[in-house]
């Protein structure tokens, strides 16, 4: 059904891996211990590698810092493929003037911001400019008043016939080893059965993604999806979008998804990776150095 | 498919009608105008009544006065049945001793309270408590932090394996002519979707509500389904309720459904009243005073 | 959480019994061997039983027959509430005159035709009858091509505002040790999702299904929620219907829900029984003959 | 909100055209008459063209042949992107030995074969071979019996953990004027349902029909997706795909969606044309020939 394998291994077989962020290169309580060897060897081996993280809550640029003063000096933004910056091509190509209304900080609205829109949040609208609101945006679950603006999400999109964007499609995320967080799919999902209309989500397991990678690998040069490797924790999202997509997946068990219940879970979805792996990480010792 | 008739003539041909409130006694200016006069008919003749409301957020003695103070003496808490009651029986049924741990105004979590059993506010659980919690209930959504005590909630469910209760299965309610509002059972909803486990629901179309005043009724002396017809604003709890039930069922076109879309909606959604009737009002000249 | 206890000691503290039928009293292989001592104890301790099954292929008789015939004479037909006698009670009172069109086995149309109503397959129905056609019920998976009458409903919905009644709401039955067959309320469901309907549905954990047999017990004498049990091998379907009606309720482990995950899926459900058994079976020696 | 406009006007605008097939091209009565100018235009002004359509009934050179044999002979096999594609595809990467199961007919089976695989229809899976089935798809509603062998595509699934892939994502397809037919997309969801796994989707809305046309536009010459307008009859596949791909859209009148509630479904759904326009027809007059 699947293998499992060392990870340094499964990646000898590739040329580019894609990494999910969250359960495979850090978690709530920082960087995974070792993780800085996997980024040493794939620049040994001259391997290419994206960061492919169902996050809109910062630019590549902030995220790739995050990684930074971590001590992971690796990561640079032009490795970050962010449910944001899919967020941020549709608005370019789609929505050509008037206001981008959203839900979340200011820092996930600065990125979003362009030319010709203005970026606006929920609360900030009122009589006086909803008719030029053209997009209504979900960026993250902090920065506004839960009880006012997503009350007044809804009757915005109530009143305007506008595309509605969910830029992180995640319901829940992980706090801390024992509590979770609603996330703004989450939010979004809710707003959306309420006024009944379809909403547009970007972000893993969705081709999109995968897809806007693969486009900035190939214009570095020939590549088959048979070359690429996707890792990640969480079968719903990076295994079946990685599947989905032709590509081999790893499941990690750093994360989500823990070593005890794995087989389990997948005989019981049907989401099957191409391996199992205790983790991302490559060991000192395997580096060669 | 369905009868368009006089409300008066309806009401006519039972002996018990079963009212809706929001929408069809009241709307967010206040009682309907004339609806006082429906109820001097009924008693003029000698007929049963009883308001069937997904309502939590007060007890049936609230929500009696609230009509007094409008005006409307003739309601009375006896002839209320709200979602709210059902969720009380069901505390007093199932758990036994603990905290029920709430989502909702003080108001409405007085009226669950019951011996044996202590209320508190999903705020006030911590981790000196969270053990003795055997039940959270969805009473409002009103009262509380959205941000902090949703996702307090999220995380007391995914610890305790408890019964989760939501008292009004509405996603969404009417604020004023142009604006809704979240209802706690949207919440409730985004909740059970992000732990994965079965909530449990009081409120039309789920028979149990009309089960309660069905009861009430044969304690009075006998009685046949076919003597009672549902009044309601809205297809899919009032009307697909009542029917489901086995009542003739009136759909009036006071509140959500309106006289331009009522056709439309009843051949979209399959669900078919017996009657259509502008509103509830029995007209001062029909009552023969 | 629930109490693990011996089935005997269980019901000795409740006046009346309500057993889901497969799974609990019978398997694929015939009846659970033993199961006749249940109801000789209970017989001998004079209490009260129903037994409460989503079944709608056949009418009570025939399933006290069927019973029988495999030599459990205890079961007679007053004691059987089933799914059927809903949809029955339902065009009783609901649908006056007519067509009443059916997928299922003629035996499971014989039992809902009554006076005033005719039953037809849908197979039988075609441009010179449609119009008479007000009301369409899914009884059972098996008497009809599923090809051409699954695709004949589909029609006749889309051309008649009526109401479509599922009398089984189970999505898939046992056929034997390793296989599971579509049941009836699979069918309708992926109807009901292309002709974008509300459906009416019969059937547990729908409160409806225990009412009918409480509405029965009362009529015997005064009788209280707290003095029945129910006893069921499905969480979503017996033990929450159970629950939510206000009953005690036992899963018993011979059927659906195995020793080894009736834990872990109490936990991922949420839905808690009161009490946990091995089987419903009162060992003959129990039985202080 | 959208703009009204003639078809030839708007493809003046853009260097490609997607096209949408039933209800665009063609009806259950056969090519719209005209859209032969169509064609003409596009070749006379040296535009690209795709279609892009659920469609796994066929291969590529077999769909175009239905268009040549109807006389309009511009389409051919390498304008056609279809979801079987994309199926075919996914094996080839993903699926690397053993049996391929189908429900569909000898022809869809035909065109997903390769080197390595062996497809078989779901109704010669025996105990005999089940353990060397390494993927399900489900590419068309005709070809097997329906009562047998869906229950069997269920007992498959619920045995082995193998993917599952459903090559047509439409739940109901138009047979003639007044009847629809379920299609297998429908089939796919009652059995995803009832095994509780994740099935793999391919067609639109989802991004991976509009990569596919995307990536062979590229492999011509620089593009951008400003320069091309993807055309469809209905909004929930066509227009959100093409939309939140980035793409222009027009919605023509000729097909799923009518003229007299285009404007009310829009505003239903939230799902905004760029466009809208009577038919994909271009006038005789208009080609300035």
């Amino acid at each position: 059904m699947y293998k499992t394998d060392n990870f340094k291994s499964i990646i000898d077989r590739y040329k580019v891996v894609f990494f999910d962020a969250f359960g495979v290169l850090k978690n709530y309580k920082g960087l995974l211990p070792g993780i800085e060897n996997t980024f040493a060897y794939l620049q040994q081996q001259n391997k290419e590698y994206y960061i492919v993280t169902n996050d809109a809550s910062r630019s590549p640029v902030q995220l790739a810092e995050s990684y930074n003063t971590k001590g992971l000096l690796a990561i640079t933004p032009d490795h970050i493929i962010s449910s944001g910056m899919l967020t941020k091509e549709y608005l370019d190509l789609k929505v050509n003037d008037g206001i981008v209304a959203y839900l979340g900080t200011p820092d996930s609205a600065h990125y979003i911001d362009s030319s010709g829109l203005h970026t606006l949040p929920v609360s900030q609208i009122d009589a006086s400019n909803i008719d030029k609101v053209n997009a209504l945006v979900f960026l993250d679950d902090e920065g506004f008043n839960w009880f006012e603006d997503l009350n007044k999400a809804v009757n915005i999109l109530r009143k305007r016939t506008i595309p509605a964007i969910v830029a992180n499609t995640d319901h829940a995320y992980p706090l801390n080893k024992h509590d979770v967080s609603i996330a703004v799919g989450g939010l979004a999902h809710m707003i959306e059965k309420i006024v009944g209309k379809e909403f547009i989500r970007f972000g893993k397991p969705d081709s999109q993604m995968f897809m806007f990678a693969y486009d900035l690998l190939r214009e570095k040069g020939a590549i088959s999806k048979k070359d690429i490797v996707m890792v990640g924790d969480t079968l719903q999202t990076d295994i079946l979008g990685g599947n989905k997509f032709g590509l081999d997946t790893v499941l990690v068990l750093s994360g989500n998804t823990q070593a005890i219940d794995a087989e389990t879970r997948i005989i019981a979805t049907g989401i099957v990776p191409t391996y199992i792996c205790d983790s991302a990480v490559v060991e000192y010792g395997e580096l060669g150095f």
